[in-house]
């Protein structure tokens, strides 16, 4: 059994005393925007946490304290993990009941009452200020099932797949927290792809999907023209959050030639709120799909993921709807490592700065019920995807919420989640023009 | 003939009186980045004639002094094109010979001596904080030759390619601002494409290549999901810089397909240092490349553009080495303009930010001698290009500088121009792994 809190955490909670997540906040009485951590349903308000005096028992981090006041992680995130991991490990010593350090916080009424408040009396903002997002599509069952989609069974995965973590850029600016609305997109559509000419029409996505990811914020960063070697790379990894990478599969199937998905995926891509550290998640490393193929020297390494059971629910409009779990799967299949994607990303010389996003790819397992898209679930818009109570969906219909969840461990032992990645879909806006 | 400046102005000089364009020094003196504008060859710097008053017969800036004080322009971008308008036009009568405010500056011996340097002093920065770069494709000459080398001549241009203005997201972090060397990035290969399986080698770029193309950043944001109208479009526009899009030819072709360019892109983008304001361009207003399909209603509007005079010098390393210009065109030659451009980006709801950049494209004229590619030039890597003095160019080789220069108009009237957007190609490094 872990480590216990004097604040209560129940067992089902994905905020154990074994996680201590970072995130960013703001309250009604205090607005501004300010670093926090969670545990159980209540919130560390770090601002305040640090401003009186509550890192006094850690000497490491007196220097940087400023990093406490800021309105994203970004300063925290660039201090690097020898400090991300003290301050865990601190602040999972103030929180346990068998505290070494009574004083700071568990026995300071006056200190609990101004930094401790409720979950569900705050508001989580994005973690991080996003200097560049980049996509990357190392789910390989993902990639063959769609490739064959999209391509036919020959061509389902590209002689490039297994040489090298394929990747695009993506947009940053439109990177939202878990909990905004996302609009249906309007775009260009070519209902017939047999005609001739192709004359594309002009209408709200029909083929609006989600894509289940995990993605990582860079925490170090390389001077441009300088790679970082994979075996660094791990080191360069602030933490991680899951992410739905919502998609518009009709847009995409006529815009992605020959530059890649553009409209297609930039009017929203949704994360959780909480960044899980790396060390946090280290309980639960894994072994990922093995490449069969023998990569260059700098991609080198073994392919470590972390076991974190990935749940997609997808929960209809409407007064006492409930959710069908349309998905389930574990965030080991990838071909590729973070580090691996890193030391690819940073081989030509390209710059990473703090905030940084990589997302994995969509993640789907080998199974019926593992695909992390609606795309494979629904064989390329032929099947639809049953729900509980009768309804039915090939892709997602105006006021579904989608809401992704991943959780390591075991409730004996504390859970190590991310909470909840959500979104719901707002009809699109009226024709434009 | 246009009015004249008290400062002296070449002829031949870009930056005329009619330009006035905006960047970022620094000094020697004053190492700390700030605005300032440029006039034949001396620098206005606007932190400090902004403290001292300089703007006492502008009423309208008079709230927002304090963007002069940042260390970028996005704040000064963000107040939109009608307070750019009356700051231009304002700086173009403080600097005129006939100014309507002698003692502001002319007659004022303490501030000139304090706001205005010698521009061979200063050292120009990022004019612009880049949240995303994005790259379009809208140089149609460039797109059909380079479409018919890769795909052959009967896929040159993608069913898609009329319809709306083809683009991928780029790396914003690695733009960097005239001058910058750019290291030659290593990767991954593919020497056989007719091989099978196909093995890729690990070697620096051996086809590394430059691409000619106009920059253009945002001034005015959008909210998420609220798509700028394509008559909006052009008030968005903060203003336009000259770029070069480096290329790794032989990294693009092995790993672009089936999500675009990626490290073939990212190790570094050039751009020149002044934004020139859309109102100095406004009288080289031209019409762009006719679109001879009909558009979705959202795209409708006039393809203007400016005519530009832009011109590409390759300069080999060494003692005496003497340019040779290897292109030269006009950025009259795409299909789409900015405004189409900014209207298809928004079109699913992608919003905006100040400083957001958006690349063309590379431009080509129709002449062999117009053309913005080396790739273009050599046929795909199939002929050399002859230099002066007897040497020749397939692609890039260690030392060479290339530099892209831009300007409208007549010596008489007063050039518009963008001054220098160059750099110089350094050795890869070391075999890393
Ligand atoms: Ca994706
Ligand atoms: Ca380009
Ligand atoms: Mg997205
Ligand atoms: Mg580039
Ligand atoms: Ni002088």
């Amino acid at each position: 059994m872990g480590r216990t809190s004097w604040l209560p955490v129940a067992a089902t909670s994905p905020f154990s005393l074994a996680n201590i997540p970072f995130g960013i906040i703001s309250s009604a009485t205090s607005p501004l925007r300010r670093p926090a951590t969670v545990i159980g349903t209540h919130v560390l308000d770090l601002k305040v946490f640090a401003e009186r005096n509550g890192f006094a028992g850690l000497e490491a981090i007196q220097p940087h304290l400023h990093v406490f006041s800021s309105t994203s992680l970004n300063a925290f995130a660039q201090l690097g993990r020898p400090i991300h991991s003290k301050v865990r490990t601190y602040l999972q010593n103030v929180l346990s009941e068998d505290t070494a350090h009574p004083t700071v916080l568990r026995d300071n009424a006056a200190l609990r009452n101004a930094s401790i408040l409720p979950l569900n009396t705050i508001t989580t903002h994005l973690p991080m200020e996003i200097g560049d997002y980049t996509d990357f599509f190392a789910g390989i069952h993902h990639a063959s099932t769609v490739g064959s989609l999209f391509r036919g069974p020959a061509n389902a995965l590209q002689p490039n797949y297994k040489h090298l973590p394929v990747a695009y850029h993506s947009r940053a600016s439109s990177v939202v927290v878990s909990g905004t609305p996302v609009r249906r997109p309007w775009g260009q559509i070519l209902l017939d792809p047999t005609a001739n000419p192709k004359i594309p029409t002009f209408a709200p996505c029909r083929r609006l999907d989600i894509e289940l990811e995990l993605g990582a914020f860079i925490a170090t960063p390389n001077p441009l023209g300088q790679p970082v070697p994979v075996a660094e790379a791990e080191a360069a990894i602030f933490g991680y959050v899951l992410m739905n990478d919502w998609s518009a599969r009709d847009l995409q199937t006529w815009e992605y030639v020959p530059l890649g998905p553009f409209n297609a995926k930039n009017f929203a891509t949704t994360i959780s709120p909480w960044v899980v550290l790396p060390d946090a998640l280290e309980p639960f490393a894994a072994k990922g799909v093995e490449n069969d193929v023998e990569v260059l020297p700098y991609l080198r390494g073994e392919n470590k993921q972390y076991d974190i059971r990935l749940k997609v629910d997808l929960t209809p409009a409407g007064e006492g709807a409930v959710p069908t779990t349309v998905s389930e799967t574990s965030a080991r299949n990838l071909l590729w490592s973070f580090p691996q994607m890193v030391a690819h990303h940073t081989i030509a010389g390209c710059n990473m700065r703090a905030g940084d996003l990589l997302g994995s790819g969509t993640i789907s397992g080998e199974g019926e019920r593992e695909r992390g898209s609606l795309l494979e679930q629904n064989g390329g818009g032929k099947r639809s995807i049953q729900l509980v109570r009768g309804a039915e969906r090939k892709f997602l219909v105006d006021g579904d919420t989608v809401t992704i969840t991943g959780v390591c461990g075991t409730e004996e032992e504390g859970l190590v989640g991310f909470g909840e990645c959500t979104g719901q879909i707002l009809e699109a806006i009226e024709k434009p023009w």
